[in-house]
């Protein structure tokens, strides 16, 4: 309730509501006590130059990264789930038991092709075939199906990356599994 | 239902305003055709698992950058100055002419300190100076004064580094005129 | 009671119990299709060749770092929780809504610390302020309070690291609160 | 004889416009006072040792950045843009709003490989097409469309990359709309 | 003998068998006196909540080690020998005399893509020819003859990586010999 | 006005001499034939927009390189000599015979900490005593002897650095032989 | 003539005893066929050109460090070794059951501290006690107990290290141990 | 006359003459004295346990690399060379004025795989060229003509590596030119 409505506030770009840390005082030295001055005040922005970027909240990625995970385990399968919002920052990252020391990397990569370029890195898979340069060659992207951008009134907002699995279509699978969670 | 009203409105900015790429078809093998296939459906997520995070435009972060940057200018120093968003990412980029080759990375790691800890990096660099562990010793950080956050409504959204002026004072000083621009 | 059976069968080095994946086919090209081929078999180790580290299984890491993340938005402070195991490697890692740029690796580092020593870094902090060299020079560790190692039978198995809370004490007492679900 | 005329021609310039830093007094401890003690004379090279790098100036290298970056929002593209100069060091880097994760990485290889080979990347795309090593092994770069090099009086200066919109032909053309306010 | 009986008291889940360091006081500043005091304790798991992760331990990865090596050195190829554990870890490091400075890298990444996939890499290497995108493309492995898995019960535990013979079927061969001895 | 005067001095310096490449066709394939094929036109800027950054051309730089090393051969020390140009690259690198495996990084740093602050090293290492943020906490400095700037007309264009002696200041001296070459 | 004398000497030694690899047709695409056809001819040079630079044969760095790992596993404490040569180039590493994932590299940095600077780490860390900059700034370097160098005729021709043990004092001694098998 | 008796001593593996430092006192602070006191003693190594690496010294090494440059310079490419010993350590590093920012990379890549490989660059790209795993995967490598390795008695000791000229023909005709001058 509280939540609703403190959020309410935020459409008014109030404060917490926003996902962002209000200016507080930070940690020190570990061992020192804290202080309760108050800070400098910061540079502070006209709301009209401000954009909203939107990104799953914890709560749901988390759940489609859970559901993503139980899927592949009711296979029998081992792997890394990772959810990634829009800026490629890790939101969530499931290890499941036994994933192989590659899954971490794989899943994220395959996340931030999906987040990148808007479509299940199956689909892209099929695009990188060339015999001189692709999108391949750019750093970070990983073009094996796996990966599924998670979207909002058409905007890309994240995505789910898997690997681990024999297969990238069982990948991608469990990562839909997850996805469809969100609906 | 709150929540969802909430959000809608949020969604109601209009795909453009969110500040996210629509879902589009994605460049290729440079030397293939562009294919017009519409792109297979991403997983799409309910509005109501949505929240937004608060960045600066481009126009009003390039605007404080050029600030900062004409203010060193106009004293006769050569700074590099980086305006950063709330996930650390580079909005804006300006070497000046003669900037030495450790400016970019420390108007970087200042405006990364900024963002990170909600206050001016002179305001920190006080508070790091024990004989133990501190904040320092947090990979990416810069506690020399010339970092300076901004906020909206009290939230933190990005922040201006500065670096390469004789002194993290004068930094800080092109940094807080650069912000000047945003109120 | 299940479980525990299925441990001690795990400890017979059962197969699948063990945590690890079965030598299965792996995924190839991601648009060819599978084989069923058996694959060449691997060299086989002697039992009494093995030792058996230990560490959380994914659902008591899970439990722990979601206690550990709503300890903290409990009092409305933005973090990010870690789970390595033993080796070091990331189990699970949440970022709370909001969480600061700088939090994912502070979590990590915390409980790399952690898991490293075998201590709360809040313990080991008051250990590193020499002038000299200390611990501190060790490359990825953080001796920032926020760190709790997780152990079995005074066996390390892993550590929860926190970062983003307005104190590093505050960081490890919603350490604790995660930790506290596994006993 | 010619060399040395042109170099002193090249040092008639005076401090200031070659585009460095006078050797001033550096910043120190933040906290501590800034000292006006006279530095130690560094030492102090003949004009005759000395080469002139030409660049583009902050304000030009702006200039067409923004230029570039207009275009791509007219067309409604989300890019990232990118000038370096012919060291390899950005000059300039500006991130449109709501521009992907892996566009800051794929501006700057574009820019880097044409500021490195002199030619525009649509032009050396097609020229990396073999089965064996080809240019693309190079580390930095990525020969897809949408880098474009700055020359003055044929001499590589610097470059522009794009990196985001819907293929590589249209960065490109984004990058030569911004290339065209340098004429 | 006594070393299955370890062993079992290791299922036992026994402390030290288990192969993880019990909590100790640590190494503080070198140059300061040890200290005695008791650590403050961790958190303690619940057995029921680990799961074990068996691997080679380190007489038996080293045995294996050395009769790679030595079936090289036999042969008078220089090679390096890595033995990897299931979590990518580097458990056995050997360098032949006179060995080029790039066998280091490529024994790992075999020993990497073996443990990862389960497979030599031998019969891995087939299946990664495709135009476009493949496993190739995932960062840390290296699809080249010479890197072999380990496995117990059909489980990969590990896995051995040679580099530097002429040809990759003999780097294999050797790595097959040092398997051998693990029988 | 000046400026521009200034600035078509500089350009009139002609292509050549201006130490940057001409545009020329590039090596593709090692294997493919070359092409004489004209290239297509890049950008081509204004000279008004264009600034001239000097440093030592390759003889003088390595004049004062080989020299530096013969002062610390002298005296029977084994030392590695670096030269950076202002954009920070490497110009000269020279690891004499036995030079330890830390001197080629060390010779970096501080030639990139004198090209930095304009000041030798020495004079610098001074400065940086504080218990908090100091510049050493700049990534890519060191605060140790060894390391001195390179002016033309007060401007700073390079730096000289020696990593190896039993002593920073011997370091520092052989330094200062190379750049007496220059004068 | 003496120096080709002496050099005839060295290179006297013989091919293998060099411990570098003879020129030999090299592996090409795991699938593809050797070729046995004769090299292009490299370039070679002339003996008086050559230093000879020694290091530990691998059987005397293993036999060191197996004698070290031992030492500790005697006092039940859980490290990892390494043996570096005078490059900095690994030639052993051997993680003991149970050692931390701090040891890898604590153990390597000390032994490249050890290489470095030629005396035992702890001899060291008293000497970089200062407040301002140290020799603890450079990159790679460690100054914890724990790393021994090794010599012949008073020549630094490699270094053991040592991770793990509750303090760098029990590092150290199991370092001088591995050392004491090569008197 | 004295050099060559001192090396001569070398053979006899006398001090000095190895190419590595004595163990002498190391520099500490900075700003300290330097202390006279005799360091503790390292592990001595008995002469059996020794091999000798021969590479080339400084002087051959920088007579081999000016002589790269000057063929570059001679036919107006701009280039930068690399000289490795086999260890793939730089001996020296010369950057010709104008040589493009790709070039001390690509420049130590072809020299590494030289020295790697045993063969010049143009005789290894030919075999590089299947469609799956090559040892271009090889992290380091650039199959680019290019390299050149250096031997002594059919013995590899190092590589000459050159980029910038226009094809990669041009690069290793240069560094062949350098290499020529140690016969």
């Amino acid at each position: 309730m509280i939540k609703n409505i403190r959020r309410r506030a935020a459409l008014g770009l109030g404060a917490a509501a926003l996902g962002v840390a209000a200016v507080t005082s930070v940690a020190v030295n570990a061992s020192a006590a804290e202080t309760t001055t108050p800070a400098q005040p910061a540079a502070s922005a006209a709301r009209g130059d401000v954009v909203a970027n939107p990104s799953l909240d914890i709560d749901a990625a988390l759940r489609a990264a859970q559901a993503t995970l139980k899927a592949a385990e009711k296979d029998g399968h081992r792997v890394t789930v990772v959810v990634l919002d829009r800026s490629g920052t890790v939101q969530v990252q499931l290890k499941g038991d036994g994933a192989g020391p590659q899954t971490a990397e794989s899943a994220t990569r395959k996340a931030f092709t999906a987040v990148s370029f808007g479509q299940p890195t199956s689909a892209l898979a099929g695009r990188v075939t060339g015999p001189g340069a692709t999108l391949r060659d750019m750093p970070g992207t990983l073009f094996l199906a796996g990966g599924v951008p998670v979207t909002v009134d058409r905007q890309v907002v994240g995505a789910i990356g898997v690997g681990g699995a024999p297969s990238g279509d069982l990948d991608e699978r469990y990562a839909e599994a997850g996805a469809a969670t969100l609906r």
